[in-house]
């Protein structure tokens, strides 16, 4: 048996997530469909973890069993000419028998674009948030401060029954590129909607210009209540996950 | 009477160019329908010229005759209220009332894109031509120095009875930025297709290992079948109207 490791990019835009549903359209139930045909079924998915409705990524990692002899090299080209243009996969590796995307990830990178410019640029609508005023960027990467570390995060998260609050973020940081705000953060791994909510908070607390002190006060409070509105998932995306 | 002039950014994946048609979704059509709800009727948009299927603007230019008081900025508003995301008005402007977006150009400047990465980028799909072999840019310039100036442009054009076949191009040049081609173009006018037939046919001349000399052979011999294929809409982009 072997386990092959995949490296996917897809357009979030289209799909109901990576996760498969029933009744919807993901981006793991049209993969699984392709490896299906070329395998002859067998060859289950498993993915680094799942990413929300529209949300982007440029380097998912998934892997599947399969005994078959095909090479890297066949397995890529027969995904990428069954796989619809908004599902690439970018590389086909041989992965150790042990290896789980999810299990054995040591940290995962996101990116979230917002586009700053005075009008909507109709290209990067499905690609970015929307925001036209100035943002005072200092002090977005104040806030990014108070999370950096190992904290509680019930606070800017959607949690489930069974999660561990904690986690452990080593990056978090706004830059301006041109007409861009790109925040990147990097964490061993994430509760759901978490990016999202800390990038839709912080954009509230800035604009109603709370000081850098709130984001420890929200943390401890362990409470959704207390943060602000979860940002829209196109201008999310997974970079990278790091084993 | 006024006439009021619209910059216009949209992204055509979704559209059957600019014109208006009976049973196709066109960007006219949509802003047609647009500007009726604001002005009750009367106001028919004209523009510097037609896209074709699935082509961008980033900034068209468009007027219509209007008697209403209402304010650049509240034209703006408004319109961009009832439009589409993937449409877009960048700026409002008061034009003399014998401006016409068409006749009163001088210069058009189009862009095309080409992604030039061993995998296509997903998020790329719908807006450059995917290659993935090298591209020997300076031999791509070469020919573009062959259609400089006044020339009969039957041959890299789809004609039409009454086209007059000389234009005049400006500027034309590849340059290499990163992983993607770009080759900018400029002339008074061009004729259908005329940029997307000299893409997709320098793109073949190229692989082909063909001299730049049979550009001028091709210009020449006035015969539309001794050019290339016409490339991709999805690369293409009206960047700006100069008057």
């Amino acid at each position: 048996m072997r386990n092959v490791g995949l490296k996917i990019s897809y357009d979030g835009t289209r799909y109901a997530g990576w996760q498969i549903q029933k009744n919807a359209k993901t981006v793991q139930g049209v993969m699984q469909d392709a490896l299906s045909m070329i395998l002859k079924g067998g060859g289950k998915l498993k993915a680094s973890g799942r990413t929300d409705t529209g949300v982007h990524a440029v380097g998912q990692i998934a892997t599947f069993e399969t005994q078959s002899r095909m090479t890297q090299g066949q397995f890529m080209m027969a995904l990428n000419s069954l796989l619809p243009g908004d599902i690439r996969i970018l590389d086909v590796f041989a992965a150790p028998i042990d290896f789980h995307p999810r299990y054995s990830a040591k940290k995962r990178w996101y990116r979230y674009i917002i586009s700053n410019t005075p009008v909507l640029v109709p290209f990067f609508r499905n690609y970015s948030l929307w925001v036209n005023r100035d943002i005072n960027i200092p002090l977005m990467n104040e806030y990014c401060k108070k999370i950096i570390g190992t904290h509680d995060f019930t606070s800017f998260a959607t949690m489930t029954e069974d999660d561990k609050p904690q986690r452990c973020v080593f990056k978090c940081c706004f830059i301006k590129r041109n007409d861009f705000i790109i925040f990147d953060i990097a964490a061993g791994s994430f509760l759901r909607k978490m990016v999202r909510t800390i990038v839709g908070s912080f954009l509230e607390f800035e604009k109603n210009g709370r000081m850098p002190e709130s984001v420890s006060e929200i943390l401890n409070a362990k409470n959704r209540s207390r943060a602000g509105k979860t940002a829209q998932s196109c201008g999310l995306y997974l970079m990278k996950v790091f084993y």
